[in-house]
C-alpha cells in the first residue's frame, strides 16, 4: 500500500507538471512536444491510477468479507454446471432446446444468502407456473373466438393482466415478499400467451419453460445451501447482537471521553475516535434488517434456528436498538457542544456519571452475550438492577449537587455580618447556565437507561419466542 | 367500512359458535351437522375477509398516489404495443424471431420513475453489447482451438468471467450504478457464449439479442417520458422539502404540547399526536434519498430542474435533516419521561421555549419553501438571526432561573433570626433533580437550533450549487 501510494503521488506530480507549471525554464520546442507528449500520457495515467484505485477498493471487499469471493466462486460453479445442458446432447434435446431459460434462471436467481435464493426460486416457479396456466387457459378463449378476435383477446388480457400485476406490486405486503413473483407472472403471462400467436405448441412452451425454471432454480439453491452457505437469518442474528455492542462500546466510549482529563484525551484518541462513531451505522439499520428479516423467514432449519424462529421479532429488537442509538447521538452532540460545564463541577459527577454509563454498556454487553449465545443469562436481571442503583445515585448526586457547591464554596450559617456576601453567594453558586450541558448529559444518560430497559423485555421476548436455553 | 365490520363481527361471532360453544343446547345430530358446515364455510368467510382486506389495501394504495395506477395503465400500454412484434408478420420476421426478448425487456425494465427506467435500459444495453461482443471473441478463440478444448475453454471463460462479474457487484461504485448491468453482462455472455456451442449464426443471435433489447428498452422510455412522467428527481426534491416541513411540524407540535397547561391538553389530541410522530419516517430515509438520488443522476433535464443539478447534495442536506431529526426525538423522550418539572417553574420558562420553538420552525419552514420554490429567500438571515436572538433569551432565562425561584419563594437579606430558614430554603430552593426535565429539553432545543443552523448551511449550498434564482 505504501508503495501504491508513492507510485501514485509520483504520477500526479508529474500530471501536475504536464499542467503547465515547471520550474525549470525550457526551450519552447521542446515544452511543446512535452505538453503534446503529456495530453496524451496523461490520461492514461489518470485512468490507470483510477484502475487501480478501483482495484485496491475491490480487493478490500474481498479481504474485509471472504464469504463475497466465496459467493462469486459459487455462482460460477452453478453457471458452469447449468451449461451441461448445453454440452451433453442427451440433456439438451431433453429441455427441447431450451436450456437457455436454466442459464437465464441461474443468473438471475442466484443471491448472496440462501434466504434471498430460495425467496426468488419460489416466487419465479410459483409465478412462472400460474401464469403459463393463466396463460394457456386464455389462449385456448381466444383461439375459440375467431381469428378476427383472437389478437384482441390476447391483447387485452395481457393489458388488464399486466396493469393488475403490476399495481400488486405497490401493496406493502406483496411488495415485501412477492414482487419477483409478480413481476416474473407478468413475463410468463405476456411471453406465452402472445407467442401462442406464433408458436403452435404453446403447451409445450410452457411446460418446457417451466422444467427448465426449476432445473436452474434446484441447481442454485444446491449449490448455495451445500457449499459454504450463507444463511441471512444467521447475518441478521448477529448483525443484531453486534448492533447491541457498538452501543455498549460508543456509550462507554463517549461518556469516559467527556468526564477524563484533558490531558488523557490526548492517548488513545484515533482508537476511541473509532468506537464513539460506531453508533452511526445502528442509526440507519433499518433497511438491511428488514431486507434479512424478510429473506430469513424463507429459509429452512440451520444452525440453532428453527424453522419457526421469531425472525419477526428481531425487527422489535432493532428498532429498540435504534431507539437507545438516537439518544446516544444527542448525548455526543451535547458532549461536543461549546458550552462546557467547569471542571469542579464535572468532577462531582464523573463517578457517578462513569458507573452508569460501564454499568448500562455492561447490560448491553449483557444483551448481546445473550442475543449471540442463544442462552438465558442468569445475571441479566442483577445487572438491571445494578444500572437502577447507578440512575439512583446520579440522581441522588444531582439532588446534592447545588449544596454541595453552596457548601464547599460557601459555608452556609455563620457570623450575621456575612449576611450580605451570603446574598451574592446564593445568587452566584447556582450558575444553572453552567451546569446546562452537564445536567443534560445526566438526563440524557437517564433517558437511554430508560431505553435500554425497553431492549431488555424486548430481548426476554425473543428469549421466550425462541426458547433460548438458561 | 362501517358496515365492513359489522359483517365481519358477524362471522367471527358464527364462527366462535362453531367452535363448540354455543348458548342453546341443541340436539346432537343438528349439532354435529352445523359443526361440519361451519368446517366448511368458515374457512371461507376467514379467506373472503383476508381477500377483502387485501382489496381494501390496494384501494388505498391507488387512492394516495394516483401516480401508481398510471404506471400500471403505462406498464399495459409498453406491453401491449410492443407485443405488436408479434402479431405482425413483418415485424416479426424483422427480428428474426427473437420478439421475446422484446417483451422480456420491457417487463424486466419498466419501473415506477424515468431515471430508473433509464438506468436499467442503459444498463442492460451496455451490458448487452460488452458482453455479446466478449462472447463472440471467446467463441471465435474457443472454435481455434479444436473441437477438443472448445468446451473447455468456453466453460472456463463462463466460470472466470461470471465469478468476477459477480463480484464487481459487491464493490459500492458498481453496485449503486451498474449492478444491473453487471448482472445482464453475466446472461448474456453465459447466453452467448454457451449458445455458440449449438447455435451457428452466433453473430446474428448476439445481433438480434441486442436490437431487441434495444427496441425493448426505447420503448419503455418513450412510455416513462412521454406519458405522465414520474421523475425521481422530482420525488427527491420534494421529499427532501416536505421532510423540513415534518420536522417543523414536530418541533412546534411537542414544545406546545410540553408547555401548555394540563386543561388544554385534551383538544386537539389526535391531530397534535400525529404532528408529533411526523419526524419519524424522517429518522429512516436515508434509502429511500439514496435510492432516488441514485436514479435522478441518470434523468435527463426536466422541469427546473437541469441535467446537472446537484443531487448527490441533496443526499447532504437529508443527512443535516435527520441530523435534526435525531435530536428532536431525544426531545420527545425527555418530553414524555417520567419526571417533570414543577409547573411554576415550567412558566417561567414556557414563553422563551416556546418562542425558540416557533423560531426554529419557521426557520424550517422557509428552508423547506426555498427548497420548494427554488428561490432564494431575502428573509432567511433574519429568521435565523431571530432564532439565534431566541436562543439568547433561553440562555439568559436559565441563567436568571435560579435567583427567581430563590427571590419569590424567599427573598434574600433579612433579619438574623431568619438565618436557619434561610439555609433550609437555600437546601431547598434549588430543586436542581426538578429542573432537569426541564433544562434538559432546553438545552435539547439549544441544540437543535445548531443543528439548523447546518442545515441552513447545506441549504445554501444547494442554492448555490442549482443556482437557485434570488
Amino acid at each position: 500500500m505504501v508503495n501504491d501510494k508513492a507510485v501514485s503521488g509520483g504520477l500526479e506530480w508529474r500530471v501536475r507538471m504536464a499542467d503547465g507549471s515547471p520550474s525549470e525554464v525550457l526551450v519552447p520546442e521542446s515544452r511543446v512536444f512535452q505538453r503534446i507528449c503529456w495530453a496524451i500520457v496523461g490520461p492514461v495515467f489518470s485512468l490507470m491510477r483510477k484502475v487501480r484505485r478501483f482495484f485496491s477498493k475491490a480487493w478490500d471487499v474481498g479481504v474485509d468479507d471472504p464469504r463475497k469471493v466465496m459467493h462469486c466462486l459459487k455462482v460460477g460453479v452453478a453457471l458452469t454446471v447449468v451449461s451441461l445442458f448445453y454440452y451433453m446432447r442427451p440433456l439438451y434435446q431433453g429441455v427441447g432446446g431450451n436450456a437457455m431459460w436454466a442459464v437465464l434462471t441461474v443468473v438471475v436467481v442466484f443471491e448472496y444468502t440462501v434466504g434471498a435464493t430460495l425467496c426468488k426460486s419460489l416466487n419465479r416457479a410459483t409465478g412462472t407456473f400460474l401464469a403459463g396456466a393463466l396463460a394457456v387457459g386464455v389462449h385456448w378463449i381466444a383461439s375459440q373466438s375467431g381469428e378476427r378476435f383472437e389478437p384482441i383477446v390476447l391483447r387485452t388480457s395481457v393489458f388488464l393482466l399486466a396493469s393488475a400485476a403490476t399495481f400488486s406490486r405497490f401493496i406493502p405486503v406483496v411488495k415485501a415478499r412477492f414482487d419477483y413473483g409478480a413481476m416474473i407472472f407478468i413475463l410468463t403471462f405476456s411471453l406465452v400467451s402472445v407467442s401462442g400467436y406464433r408458436v403452435d405448441n404453446l403447451f409445450d412452451l410452457a411446460q418446457q419453460r417451466l422444467s427448465t425454471i426449476l432445473i436452474g432454480g434446484s441447481m442454485c439453491l444446491l449449490v448455495s445451501m451445500l457449499i459454504c452457505p450463507i444463511w441471512a437469518g444467521q447475518d441478521l442474528h448477529r448483525l443484531v447482537a453486534r448492533n447491541m455492542e457498538k452501543l455498549a462500546n460508543s456509550l462507554d466510549g463517549s461518556v469516559t471521553e467527556y468526564f477524563k482529563d484533558s490531558e488523557d484525551k490526548l492517548e488513545n484518541e484515533e482508537d476511541t475516535g473509532k468506537k464513539l462513531k460506531e453508533y452511526k451505522c445502528v442509526l440507519n439499520s433499518k433497511a438491511t434488517e428488514e431486507a434479512l428479516a424478510n429473506f430469513a423467514r424463507w429459509e429452512p432449519a440451520h444452525g440453532r434456528f428453527s424453522f419457526r424462529h421469531p425472525w419477526k421479532h428481531y425487527l422489535k429488537t432493532g428498532a429498540s436498538i435504534r431507539n437507545c442509538a438516537y439518544c446516544i447521538e444527542a448525548l455526543n452532540g451535547c458532549i461536543n457542544s461549546e458550552i462546557q460545564a467547569p471542571e469542579y463541577i464535572k468532577k462531582h459527577l464523573s463517578g457517578v456519571c462513569m458507573g452508569l454509563s460501564s454499568q448500562s454498556s455492561v447490560v448491553l454487553k449483557e444483551l448481546a452475550h445473550i442475543t449471540k449465545t442463544m442462552r438465558k443469562s442468569s445475571t441479566i436481571d442483577f445487572s438491571v438492577e445494578d444500572m437502577k442503583g447507578a440512575v439512583q445515585d446520579l440522581q441522588d448526586a444531582l439532588k446534592s449537587l447545588p449544596t454541595q457547591i453552596n457548601t464547599s464554596k460557601q459555608p452556609v450559617g455563620e457570623a450575621p455580618q456575612e449576611k450580605k456576601m451570603d446574598a451574592i453567594v446564593a445568587h452566584t453558586t447556582i450558575p444553572l447556565i453552567e451546569v446546562v450541558p452537564l445536567v443534560t448529559a445526566a438526563s440524557l444518560l437517564i433517558e437511554i437507561t430508560t431505553r435500554i430497559e425497553g431492549l431488555v423485555v424486548e430481548v426476554d421476548e425473543l428469549a421466550r419466542l425462541a426458547n433460548f436455553k438458561p
